[in-house]
């Protein structure tokens, strides 16, 4: 197998994330579709596939064939090119930028859209709670009661009896997030949070509080990937994808080899890293999938930035904007939000932007290159990207 | 972009399809995966890479992540193997394949399983009504109370009208059906049918009957695809893959050119001949996605094998087993049966058997090739493969 295909992301964009009422599923998705376009300086006509990613439109909007709706109302149906909806759970967007990119790699287009989108705040919140047991083994776990958060919980008690980890540690991810998020007018939360304001915060399930959890949101982002024979053809800037991993666990907890150890994480995060050729101590900065303030710290020794049951050591002054890795530039999971099918997607846009050194006030200091982490709820699914700066 | 990777499917198997009360949708794609791969003769950990597709296991089984599911189940897990979902509504099973095939092709992957599984039958009929609208466009024709059956009627009206086609001629396509799926063990109806049984069926939205109908059915469908490089080193007989194109048409039928030309089909259909260098006189046989009989000629007509309006002349003679296009070997989706998910890739395990000869009863003479079109519900996305025999 010989190819030439590298594969480069020439645009990016995004709505706001929050909870946005008045804005329906197919608005949103359009807005975050045409503004990536425009970042591209491409026309809709170029674009000759379109990957969908969204996670429960079905159950909550009504509305299954996403990528059928997105192609609809942006237009994009007109030129009757592919559409596609991928899914993997809450880590949908990673995975549809990687089926994206396989898509350029096996020489059948040129360039492709990514849209994620969703749309959780137009269910209560105990219906939306449901619903996301649906992303767990429903016979093993979401039939007997388990929710996301309460497996998190579970495990985060674990974490923290094993390795003497106190709720102060997994607080400072989420104030990290905050502190982030207060400069990035995507975020749903630009609220500046104190460790002392995290750990009081009201308890959602032992011991994780209401700011140890994502908050459930509305939003959607947009990326355009092209092959390396369309950007040099057409003399456009992009940012490379040095590397694409995709690993699975075992979708029930109790059935994984470890609880506090997410396989699929480490598995993607060492095929990233062999693929692009670079060490966890080479990069710039990371967004990880911090669903849950313990998931972060687990996913920084995961992805090889700590030791297992260390990641404490990195806080809270390593994963800052001007620390040693910073983490979750755009304000994360917990604070920039999590609309599930566009928060993996959302990830891209941040990096887009500040590894072209415009994301202002939140700007990394010169990234060298950047790695992006998507994960399904409980660490079923992880999607691992790498890509190279300028 | 120069690449020598050819795609081949060397493994196939599925369940029967059908009310398949007492078995779980994990059940069903389990069984369906160890057919294929113990058909394939390969081990479960040659297998790199899992394409899961399902359409409505979220809302009917509160199951999503169905990749995540049957990776679990099947042990595949085991080796973090990637684990993708795939939706095209009703189009799901082609569109699987289709990125399993795209990931060989990039030289990502060697080996390659696809898991098609559906569970209709857990929920009343009318729940299942409600559930199909959602692979309309929600808010401009499900709300409004249309259902793919009452669009398939709308069209079925029309066509009628303008080509002078009466009800005996949408019934032949039923009846074709059933006469081969009398001769296939795994298909949900078995019976045979009368053109006079067919029209005079109970009626669902006039003028179709509910011999005009595909069943709401349970089932799963597996295939295990693979590289040349793959099946040349392992010496493995394998059916090739010469073409596969997908083509969006706008979501909701009124935003459509055509009412009753299948813009999405008429385009994958010409890019996967293209592909392929064969024309449509050129096809052994072909499995068609019927879900309404009426859909089953306006294919024919769009898939090349007959003029728009002239399909009924190919009916009931040509398109037997023994005509000149046989049509739906299997059964097709009126009588082999329609679990969304499994139903495009049960198409393929139509085509392996037929092309390697061991189809039984249902034989095709001597097949040099198949083509294969699965279609979201009412024409919005269109799957063609075209397969070499031997």
């Amino acid at each position: 197998m010989i190819t030439l295909n590298d594969v480069y992301i020439i645009g990016a964009g995004e709505t706001k994330f929050g909870e946005l009422w008045e804005r329906s599923l197919r608005e949103l998705a359009t807005e975050a579709g045409l503004r990536a376009i425009e970042s591209a300086g491409i026309y809709s006509k170029d674009v000759e596939v379109l990957y969908g990613s969204n996670t429960l439109g079905g159950a909550i909007n009504a509305q299954n064939d996403i990528g059928g709706l997105i192609s609809d109302f942006t237009g994009l149906a007109h030129n009757n090119i592919p559409a596609i909806s991928v899914e993997a759970s809450t880590a949908s967007g990673g995975a549809a930028v990687r089926e994206a990119y396989l898509g350029i790699r096996s020489g059948e287009y040129n360039v492709a859209a990514v849209g994620g989108v969703e749309k959780l705040t137009d269910l209560y919140g105990s219906e939306v709670l449901d619903l996301t047991s649906t992303l767990l083994d429903s016979e093993w776990e979401g039939f007997f009661g388990a929710t996301p958060a309460a497996i998190a919980a579970l495990v985060a008690q674990k974490y923290m009896k094993d390795f003497n980890v106190d709720h102060e540690s997994l607080a400072m991810m989420s104030v990290n997030d905050h502190m982030n998020a207060s400069k990035n007018p995507d975020a749903h939360y630009r609220n500046v949070l104190t460790v002392e304001g995290a750990v009081s915060s009201t308890m959602v399930a032992e011991p994780l509080g209401m700011m140890d959890c994502s908050p459930a949101s509305d939003g959607a982002a947009a990326i355009i990937l092209a092959s390396e024979e369309y950007v040099k053809k057409n003399k456009i800037h992009g940012i490379k994808i040095l590397a694409s991993a995709v690993a699975q666990d075992y979708l029930a907890l109790h059935s994984r080899k470890s609880v506090y150890r997410f396989d699929s994480t480490v598995v993607a995060a060492r095929n990233a890293f062999k693929k692009s050729g670079l060490k966890p101590d080479d990069i710039s900065f990371a967004e990880i999938h911090d669903s849950y303030s313990i998931y972060g710290l687990i996913e920084l020794e995961d992805l090889g930035f700590a030791k297992k049951g260390e990641a404490k050591k990195l806080l809270p002054d390593d994963i800052k904007l001007d620390g040693r890795i910073p983490v979750n530039p755009s304000g994360g999971l917990k604070a920039k939000g999590n609309p599930f099918g566009a928060t993996g997607v959302g990830q891209f846009v941040e990096a887009f932007q500040q590894l072209n050194g415009k994301a202002k006030d939140r700007q990394v200091k010169s990234p060298a290159n950047a790695l992006l982490h998507s994960m399904a709820v409980s660490g079923s699914t992880s999607v691992v990207h790498i890509l190279e700066g300028n």
